[in-house]
């Protein structure tokens, strides 16, 4: 079984200063699950207990009803081959019905992710978006001040909150500490399309020099919507998976999590000013 | 423009005392996201800036460049339709191709929710819902210190976060106490599959007199799965959504919220005992 946390380097700013050091952080992998070899759906989970997993989506789904309409769960692909776990088969029982779209009569799909014939895998995924558009250069840096003030303020700028001690926001912030936009959302990566989304509208869809200051923690999706959007810095008030810091290394994206108070922790990228 | 927020009847239980209350919560609907007619995106949102929503998720997927790829972004069905405001219809400007699904030659659908002809809304997807299985009905009811202790204990079941300090977790706990299962991941989602999965599995998959409890918010998405799994009561954290406590009402599933310390708050559902 694969492990669930990683260590990883990271720089902590703390104390108005910069130190090397090690952290952990939760394992984020995608698993594609598949009937009888087509593909239902791929989900982004930490993995391990896989199995207890797709049982549990297939019956939250209406798939099935217990355990008898399930034939088989077993992962598919060759041994040694880095995408081996993550990608299961199911075989329903016979009589059980898979979930067919009416319009194509294939598997009513789910999931965001663009699958490939050979299975999925967070290296991939990455690769895929790295074949779409170019990493990030960027020579301008942030006052670490001013990411702190971003998230600072975040809650300020929040009044469904305030109401409701329940939803998520983000914020685009400019270098010199200006706010672009901020919307909330009942989910993190919604209140991201809008603040990224009203840019696109406004016509001014590259934002370099800009931060995105997310509440909650940051996943591969958070990080593939600032890299798609041109935003060099991501910051969060909690922590990024394994797959999120990956994404941001290799696509050049600066990630900040733990933005608490007068510290955080830098987990990929140089735009930090004296990091 | 749809409101973000909705007041909700609600009772708080504090200081081993019940009292009914008002409570304001984060609106939840569905939006369905069109191109030229057809369905590309379900998303669970917050109603309110919609079409910016609409153009940052065009943006990450990589099916717009900038603003010039779009030539409208329009609400669409029957003015007075209450699913009128779910409803978004995109044309893409000449040139600019839509995202086609290679196995089917249709557009690459986003999202997990099965749409329907006339529309998406919160009310239909709950219809949807109890189309598929019979309202719960729990004669059984929890000692409300159990769920205050299924919460407070949550955090020593979690190995992953805490050593990481960023994933989500969810846990089976029977109404006598008993602890039936706890995992953990980076989506809640997936933390509640696997803990249904195992039960699942083992060839329990109805789960009457048993508490769900996760850490973090509860939004339709979670109730549903409560729900399919037949458990009378979801205990969170968190805010819950209005969709998610609308479900809860119409399913016959308890919904707890703000469950913290020695206090908190009952959303729909009668299974709490001198609730």
């Amino acid at each position: 079984m694969s492990s669930s946390t990683r260590g990883v380097r990271i720089v902590r700013f703390a104390d108005a200063a910069f130190r090397s050091n090690e952290d952990t952080v939760a394992i984020e992998e995608p698993l594609e699950i598949r009937i009888s070899g087509e593909t239902l759906a791929i989900t982004m989970r930490t993995p391990g207990h896989d199995r207890e997993l797709v049982a549990g989506f297939l019956l939250a789904e209406g798939v099935i009803a217990d355990k008898n309409d399930l034939a088989t769960i077993t992962y598919c692909g060759r041994v040694g081959d880095e995408a081996r776990e993550n990608t299961i088969d199911v075989t329903l029982a016979p009589g059980v019905k898979p979930p067919i779209d009416d319009d194509t009569g294939m598997l009513a799909r789910r999931g965001t992710i663009t699958t490939s014939a050979c299975g999925v895998c967070g290296r991939r995924s990455v690769d895929d978006l790295l074949e779409a558009a170019n990493p990030l250069v960027t020579t301008d840096r942030v006052d670490p001040r001013i990411v702190l003030a971003a998230l600072a303020g975040l809650k300020d700028r929040q009044p469904i909150f305030a109401k409701t001690g329940g939803c998520h926001a983000a914020s685009l912030v400019a270098f010199d500490g200006t706010v672009r936009g901020t919307h909330e959302d009942v989910g993190r990566h919604n209140a991201v399309d809008k603040v990224i989304g009203a840019q696109v509208l406004a016509g001014t869809a590259a934002s370099p020099a800009h931060v995105l200051a997310v509440s909650g923690r940051s996943s591969f999706e958070i990080v593939q919507k600032a890299f798609r959007a041109r935003i060099p810095v991501v910051a969060a008030v909690s922590a990024p998976s394994s797959l999120a810091i990956e994404l941001a290394r290799r696509t050049g994206v600066t990630l900040c999590g733990f933005v608490r108070g007068r510290a955080m922790t830098i987990y990929a990228g140089d735009a930090i000013e004296g990091s």
